[in-house]
């Protein structure tokens, strides 16, 4: 019997311990919230992610470690390695953690990236932004998430309010800017490694925000091939570059065609969501299939997936169900502002079909905004 | 929030409750043993199914009520139904728990039905043998599951050796005669009826029993339009008959492709675990739909799908989850002869596929014999 420990609560780690029970699999998460929505499902240990004690036991209970939560403390996962094999590796984990790092590491792999520089004190600030030019985006190096830490400048006026905003965190967590990349589209590459070297890619999806936050994803993105194949090549760079063991995204902008990328996600994303019933092997059977040392499932898809982000509170769940290819994900958290409590895939086995699909269940939901770019976007706009 | 109570805490149960999570619902899970292996996923209540003051915390739990195992006795059945919507209706059940009201209501549908009669005494017994004729199978009227407590006779002198056998449960359970059908082939239908009434099947399935357990299954069912057209209204006759909700399975004998019917399972049923990743939706998510009150989804399927059963042990999983088509279903049981403790699906888009797959996933885990009537039916025999 294999328990497998989760540091994070969420819905990342609910959803891998859904698809770990047919492998047999036990599950312990850790929070450091009573409440944590994979403590449904899962036993759940309550705790600070830098309470040794805590750790210890969380360490004694488990066979292998991996994260829900990206931002756990490096030391603790360092920590944690020391006693049970934690995968991605915390070095690994290390890198995704600090936007400078990750930056340094893209330029390093020959990876195209938005202009950047590090941001340590005020005077630095201005000479980023006459070396970068505007629009630019200052953002905190570590612990930012769904767009949190992040402040847009339009032109050098901007530069104090700016520091009013983030200049505390220089000290604290960094901070840096970059140029703002006016991107036709966002796409991410959704991959796994497993312990042996083996490398798969899903088909790239393209990504839609909304204040910061992902609220919409395609399956396969309508790209062409070599743009697909250009994006692939850099994750699977990335992760041998880091020696990366499980699912981690890639976000990439597009523009005129040519990929940048902003960040990797060093965990199962967001936008690999659609996976569950758009792929053979969902990333959560892969990421749980490469800590554990199995053969990595197939990541071909079947048709064409749209995954619809609920933020703050779930809408009725009657227009997805009622659609043959309509799939509910309720997250089964409290609503609040800006959470992400649940999404709903859309699947059918042609574009054509998804369109009718989307747009029937747009309008069912009063969500038309949400998925008018999808559909702008499967009509080759 | 939602709490769905389920009678019994096998592995059907586990698979409800991790299809039910996407739902956003809550599980209660009753069993008679403490490590029922639902409980790893869901919170078990331990109690016996008579104890009232266990049925009335359990009541007291949660929303709704169903089953993985249909053998609970009526009377709690209905003791609950007072108290708590109970899906399928406990009058259904009763039906379901003895073959003599089954058969008797097969009949009365023109369901064809292989001979049978009650046999309340050792005269019965030998009134009975002379009215159907040899070889016929003695078996109990109730409480039978997996082949056990049947007796097959080759002729009328082995009545005594049946007699001993289950006589002494003729008071008890009840017993009953059947001609015993030399099929060519056992087939079942999944489906499943809301509560509004909406009835929907998946693709026939076709079965291989091994002494008297189900060992493997192929969906689709190689059979024509006609004979799929014919199983499928007897199953939805009985749905509305018994106004039944939720899914349940009616098993089919074929021989010179006509059919008789042989049983009803009120619940999920083991030649459904295809259609987890074989169809768009699981009988385990439709299930919950139905008890729910919550549009059915679609039950069309993805290619062609085996599903092998793993009985007393697990085998190593790593020949099927090498296949790109090849999922694992550990039901994280303790081995034990005869137990079904896991199973397996292959899946592939084309039936040649599947024969491939099969071939080598079979030879691969030393489970040839498993494997050769499923290629066979394939092949087209
Ligand atoms: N340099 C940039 N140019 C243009 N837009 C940007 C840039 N950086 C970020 N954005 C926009 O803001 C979104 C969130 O930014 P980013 O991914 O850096 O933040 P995050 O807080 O880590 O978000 P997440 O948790 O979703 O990964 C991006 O997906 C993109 O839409
Ligand atoms: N009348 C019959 N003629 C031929 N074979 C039969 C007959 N009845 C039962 N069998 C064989 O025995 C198997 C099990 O019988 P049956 O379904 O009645 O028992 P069970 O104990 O309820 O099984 P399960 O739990 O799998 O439904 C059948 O699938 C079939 O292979």
């Amino acid at each position: 019997m294999t328990t497998v420990g989760i540091l994070g609560g969420g819905q990342l780690a609910r959803m891998l311990a859904l698809a770990g029970a047919p492998l047999g699999l036990r599950f312990l998460v850790m929070d450091t919230v009573a409440d944590a929505c994979a403590g449904q499902f899962a036993p759940l240990l309550v705790g600070d992610y830098r309470d040794e004690s805590a750790l210890a036991e969380f360490a004694s209970k488990v066979d292998v470690v991996t994260f829900d939560f990206e931002n756990v403390p490096a030391t603790s996962a360092e920590w944690l390695a020391a006693r049970v094999p934690v995968f991605p590796n915390p070095s690994a984990l290390a890198v995704a953690q600090d936007r400078l790092a990750e930056k340094t590491l893209f330029r390093e792999l020959g990876i195209p990236v938005p202009e950047f520089m590090d941001v340590p004190d005020r005077l630095a600030l201005d000479a980023a932004i006459a070396a970068i030019g505007t629009p630019c985006i200052l953002k905190t190096r570590r612990l930012g998430y769904d767009g949190k830490g992040q402040f847009r400048l339009k032109s050098s006026a901007d530069a104090d309010a700016a520091w009013q905003a983030l200049g505390a965190q220089a000290a604290t967590v960094g901070l840096i800017l970059e140029a703002f990349v006016p991107f036709e589209r966002e796409l991410s590459v959704v991959a796994v490694r497993g312990r042996g070297g083996e490398f798969r890619a899903w088909p790239l999806t393209e990504n839609w925000h909304v204040d910061g936050v992902l609220s919409a994803s395609l399956a396969p993105a309508q790209v062409d091939a070599a743009l697909h194949h250009t994006a692939i090549a850099h994750a699977r760079a990335l992760a041998e570059r880091l020696d990366y063991v499980g699912v981690f995204a890639l976000e990439l902008f597009c523009r005129d065609g040519v990929l940048s990328a902003n960040e990797l996600a060093p965990r199962v994303h967001n936008s690999g969501h659609w996976t569950i019933e758009g792929a053979e092997t969902s990333q959560f059977h892969n990421h749980l299939r490469a800590v554990l040392g199995l053969p990595l499932g197939d990541t071909g898809m079947r048709g064409h997936a749209c995954m619809l982000n609920w933020i703050g509170a779930m809408p009725d769940a009657g227009p997805v169900l009622r659609e043959a290819g309509g799939h509910w994900h309720d997250y089964g958290k409290q609503p609040r502002d800006g959470r992400k409590v649940g999404h709903a895939t859309l699947r059918s086995d042609s574009g054509a079909g998804l369109m009718a699909v989307l747009a029937r269940a747009g309008e069912g939901l009063g969500r038309q905004a949400q998925v008018a770019p999808v559909l702008d976007a499967l009509r080759g706009r």
